[in-house]
């Protein structure tokens, strides 16, 4: 019997921060496993026909997010700095991420996040994403293999999988049994619906 | 030392629903005193450009919403049944809410709550309007005394005043030192933060 739950992250997205540097610590505590598993908003938003996240379409719901994000950082004891613009461009993390698997992909994806809402740093640069992997103990070489086909295929793929099982925004955790829950504030749900329903 | 906080709920709303049949009891378990205000999401959504909720303008996340709040109130032991049309006309219960006060407003609003998204009713018909009015041991001659002027604008000044605090949704929580909270999932960080800044 193993509980297994996954995790939908993506790089552009505030909430995914501190989901993405807690979730091993809870999970862990209930004895579920987690998959991590990157993909784009960007086109989920698209068929959804937003062109933009909708913290800068609907500007008070943005400045609200702002400050709760303020608050849930500061008691996690997690820094928390805007990047610059908002949302960053993700794909080149993302895709990085999809190279990675097992715990580089976590390691790399926690150096990522800590760069861009921890310290405000441009994530779409390679400079910094290069930096993310040294963090992680990683080669700065993956940035290459990042580029190829198959990975770009790879990540496309991930996001109809999101898509399908009914994705609209994240992070979001999908557990074997096809639930589906949306945002940070929905971590400890998940993963208690995982470890109960395990099978 | 007082601690307090408002609790802006809508009718319409489904989230606010399990918050209105959890807030006191969470409030009394950290000393906090909780100020019900009704509001309407209404013209605070056409502010933003939004002709509809939401939940129907993106049908996924109404998709999720359902199921969500299916899985909350599951967890909770309260009754869901979502009504026909959704989402409900708000503005017949808005008025009697305003026109009470205190603890019969409470009540009423809890009545109100459990015919609606309990028991799947329709609020805007008096007759349920009047059952609801019932429950909470008032009288169904409230709804007269709702169709005045004063009351009518009492809702809009309080709509006002939502919107100027930086609600964007329903329910929204919002503390003396002008903290906002947004959402369910929020009641407990709300409560505790008037808790631990009251003055």
């Amino acid at each position: 019997m193993t509980a297994t739950v996954e995790f939908w992250f993506e790089f552009a997205s505030t909430y995914s921060y501190p989901a993405a540097m807690r979730i091993e610590t809870e999970a862990q505590a209930r004895g579920v496993i987690v998959e991590w598993r990157p993909f784009l908003l960007g086109p989920i938003f698209g068929a959804q026909g937003l062109k933009d996240t909708p913290f800068n379409i609907y500007p008070t719901k943005g400045k609200y997010m702002l400050r709760d994000l303020q608050r849930i950082c500061a008691e996690l004891d997690l820094p928390f700095v805007l990047p610059s613009p908002f949302p960053q461009n993700s794909l080149l993390c993302a895709r990085i991420a999809t190279a990675l698997e097992g715990a580089p992909r976590i390691r790399f994806a926690q150096a990522a996040y800590e760069l861009e809402f921890g310290e405000g740093r441009t994530i779409s640069d390679p400079l910094n994403a290069a930096e993310a992997l040294r963090r992680a103990g990683l080669d700065p070489a993956i940035i290459e293999k990042a580029q190829e086909e198959s990975v770009k295929m790879a990540l496309r793929a991930a996001t109809d999988e999101a898509m399908a099982k009914g994705c609209f925004g994240a992070p979001s955790f999908v557990t074997p049994d096809g639930e589906l829950f949306w945002g940070n504030d929905r971590l400890e749900a998940a993963l208690n619906w995982a470890a109960k329903h395990a099978k």
